[in-house]
């Protein structure tokens, strides 16, 4: 396989606003963190019926993580004691595609705008898809994780 | 707001590949398919540890997709007797951003090719990412959901 992969562009749907203004340091409570997804006006409709599920995920760009040559393999966490793994056995946002996937609690929705619980994104971020979060599919029961994760 | 959202480029890491050529029916047994994801080979590296993982989400283009201006409302399945809601209240390929996001049992990494299950793709999907399923963070408890995901 050569190195010719095709190319996709993405215009984002929206963006994200919150209080969050420069990365925070490891372990930071996000899960409390609440967030406006303010999505372009041209999709309110599209939005429709959202608010009847109680989460959604969000895909969205981590427009701050690092770019250019990325080393293959991480410390998780940036914590040298825990094993070093290749990136995509991470979630760290410093990736190929600086693309994250989070799963939010909808707290509201109003016209245009998400009111969302747990987002671990930056003020700023450009959001790039949102979708229901759909149990049994987005969810698995018997998931193996290695040691490190719960270290 | 205006219209003037910021576009981002994707390179893709890797292809599908399995034996689905075209879209099939709904409710087709995707999560018997075995894919084989096929990463560049500049990337082998990078996926180093997550064999240690029994579930993977994988971010992929549906390239097959519709294109151009969609209706902001669907028939979710493409079923008349279901309600018309936001098309961002779906699962449809259909959307803005044609990115689909599908968790997947890792069956067997060997260099730079995953052995996947259950991955909902068509041959020759390019692949954008590659995450490990984190039990906690990517799942919920007690997600809430409307009558006709079940209908």
């Amino acid at each position: 396989m050569d190195d010719e992969q095709p190319t996709v562009t993405l215009k984002a749907i929206g963006i994200v606003r919150n209080e969050i203004k420069e990365l925070p340091e490891v372990g930071y409570p996000w899960q409390e963190i609440v967030s406006e997804i303010v999505v372009d006006t041209s999709l309110t409709e599209a939005l429709d019926g959202l608010e009847d599920f109680s989460h959604i995920i969000v895909l969205y760009w981590t427009h701050l993580a690092a770019t250019g040559e990325l080393p293959p393999k991480i410390h998780p966490r940036g914590n040298p004691k825990l094993p070093l793994v290749g990136r995509f056995a991470t979630r760290s946002p410093n990736r190929p595609n600086r693309i994250a996937k989070t799963t939010v609690r909808l707290l509201r929705r109003q016209d245009n705008i998400l009111r969302v619980e747990g987002l671990d994104a930056l003020d700023g971020s450009p959001v790039i898809d949102i979708k229901p979060y759909l149990p049994g599919y987005d969810s698995v029961a018997d998931a193996r994780v290695p040691q490190w994760i719960t270290d």
